[in-house]
């Protein structure tokens, strides 16, 4: 660190850390390494030709896409998305309960700075998203974390924790939570936890940050209601994105909740970035405009789910029996395991060495944990470099035991 | 404000204030209005067929383009503005010293979270950009203000007023400077204070944020030098932006910087939106590639020297002589007016009813004053409207004398 710069830096910027994933970039680059590691759906299905078919809009609507938009987002994009969600919202949104943002991460960004002082607690999931929770840190949040099982987290042990907490005079904001597919863990949150959730945000007056970049993506079961749709005082704020269901470059994504947040988090954008960038927010409104995302979105569930039973065989023919403990997801992008006997540091030496890579679990436990976790993403890798990968971590874990 | 949410809501929120400007949008929109208030480019010379070309690189890159990018920048982007703005930097950047963000907004927001911990203190001019410190203020900065004249900020004042705020336990931190066609006030930073300004950043051991999205939209007069080509010891941060000299509603800006800074700045980039739209970015370097930006700058140029010029025949044919002062800038957006006998907020409303809207000067002021001020874009109308806008102004003005 320059000397000078030491005096001048803040505190936000001495607690900084990098995100692990973002950082493994150099590592995955290397030739020959086969990767797991980031959450990056597979650049074979990007819809490349019927994207560019969507610049189009250029021709119709160039100076209004090539100019300033509105902080609120591109509103005929807005006004597609309130009648695509509604399904999943349980009615048809207003177009002021819809803020378009710069990616996911940007709506945490934004309710970090509604909601979170310095020394504030967030309540999540253990495991959960560590590029949520590094976004909630740099505003300051602490966080109480609730234990998961098969069915999401253990909602009934929310009350005690929030009550315990308030009694330590913290501030309890807000719960963060993944409910489809969860990232890292890959399970769902089920119905009747949801039910639970919204009760327990009303009772201990919380908001609720329902995360759902993946609940377009189901391979398998029934789709389970959203907590927004089971909300009937304006606690949710619900968040989806386009980086899975068409293209993470896109960096567009939405969120929806009641006005007044969704008008508070709005008024901060103006400060953050003024407003998404119009000319991506008009590609992929006119690329859904144009009916790909609906014509899309099977093909790309159906890539997936073959892609995941791809990992799964793979899994059942190299990885040492009852060694590797993992859930099958119904959908999403990830698989979490567990080498009950063998460290993820240290499988991820190995592992390295034979030129495959993986994320360690302990960056997604915000308070410590997850020694013997890794996640695999399951969208990226080709299916042969699935084959070859996961023999290779095989060889690299039987070397452990 | 809804009791519930009361209890929740950071400090940031309760000090929230929206940016005049953004929030001025739905009177623009009135039928009949001629706005001068946001610093909006004309859409009319926006180069919406070759940034449709640019949509080609669809075709080349798309499967990379539609993926995750670095949060770093878009390498080719990086590339090519290392290439392209070293005569302004005075030599090749590094690509590591340059990080591409979604906005020039963004820069000032990721400064921020370098620099300012909250009762921090930012050293900017008399008046200056609003949205820069809306930005900063809701990381909690408060504002040292230095006046102006026609050569910009008095930096010479800059010492006595740092060293009074740190007798006082104020944490000085960096200053705020806007250098070319300043928004609001039009003028220039001298060469002579430049280089002043960079001797008080190393004597007292502060950073310099150097505000640039005009200074490739000079009509006359000679560039002078950036601070930045001057600055020995890496205290100086560059930010730039295609907004005006291609087009906002891309949101790609860039800056230039400390590597160790950009780095901090780039990790903190991590947590707030993971990168910048690659969408934008691979089209906007594609539009560079093309030759288009180079070949559109001059004819930009022109176009807005002459939408200067008719404003300022305007202003001389309409407004009551001698009641209305002003500089004229040598390019940039901006007319910054006075009117010494009249307050800008009873003009405000008189022309408003006579459907002409401008900004007024008391959002430019962080410590107020600004009273007798407001700022006119001329970029935005079109000829016609500057002439009849301006002549209602008149009219607004010589009922208010």
């Amino acid at each position: 660190m320059s000397n000078f710069l030491e005096s001048l830096y803040s505190q936000a910027t001495f607690n900084l850390k990098p995100s692990p994933i973002r950082e493994m970039l150099h590592l995955i680059r290397r030739p020959g390494m086969i990767s797991f590691a980031g959450g990056m759906p597979d650049p074979e299905i990007f819809p490349v030709e019927q994207f560019k078919e969507a610049a189009g809009i250029l021709d119709r609507e160039g100076k209004d896409v090539l100019q300033y938009g509105t902080t609120e987002g591109y509103l005929p994009l807005k006004e597609f998305l309130a009648e695509w969600t509604a399904p999943k919202m349980g009615r048809k949104l207003a177009t002021d309960e819809i803020l378009i943002t710069t990616g996911s991460t940007q709506i945490v960004d934004l309710l970090s700075w509604v909601l979170i002082d310095k020394g504030d607690w967030v309540i999540c999931e253990e495991p959960t998203f560590l590029g949520a929770t590094l976004t909630m840190r740099n505003h300051g949040a602490s966080f109480l974390t609730v234990p998961c099982d098969e069915n999401g987290m253990k909602v009934d042990m929310i009350p005690e924790m929030v009550e315990k907490a308030r009694k330590e005079g913290k501030k309890v904001k807000f719960i963060y939570t993944i409910v489809n597919f969860h990232n890292p863990l890959g399970c769902d949150l089920s119905l009747e936890r949801r039910k639970k959730l919204i009760e327990i945000a009303e009772k201990y007056n919380l908001l609720i940050l329902e995360d759902d970049p993946y609940g377009y993506v189901r391979f398998d079961g029934e789709e389970i209601p959203s907590i927004f749709s089971m909300d009937t005082s304006g606690r949710v704020v619900f968040a989806c994105s386009f980086s899975k269901i068409l293209a993470p470059g896109t960096r567009v994504a939405w969120c929806a909740g009641n006005k007044e947040v969704i008008r508070k988090m709005t008024v901060f954008k103006q400060g953050v970035d003024v407003c998404t960038s119009v000319v991506a927010q008009a590609m992929v409104y006119e690329y859904c405009r144009l009916g790909h995302l609906d014509s899309f979105l099977p093909k790309i569930i159906d890539h997936y789910r073959k892609k995941r039973d791809a990992m799964e065989e793979a899994f059942r023919k190299y990885l040492p029996q009852g060694e590797v403990k993992w859930l099958t997801p119904r959908g999403g992008f990830f698989y979490w395991l567990e080498t009950p006997k063998v460290k993820a540091k240290d499988l991820f030496e190995k592992a390295v060495e034979k030129k495959v890579a993986f994320v360690l679990g302990e960056p997604f436990f915000p308070n410590g944990g997850g020694e013997h976790n890794f996640r695999m993403c399951f969208t990226f890798a080709s299916k042969e470099q699935t084959e070859e990968g996961i023999s290779r971590l095989g060889e690299a874990l039987r070397e452990l035991l």
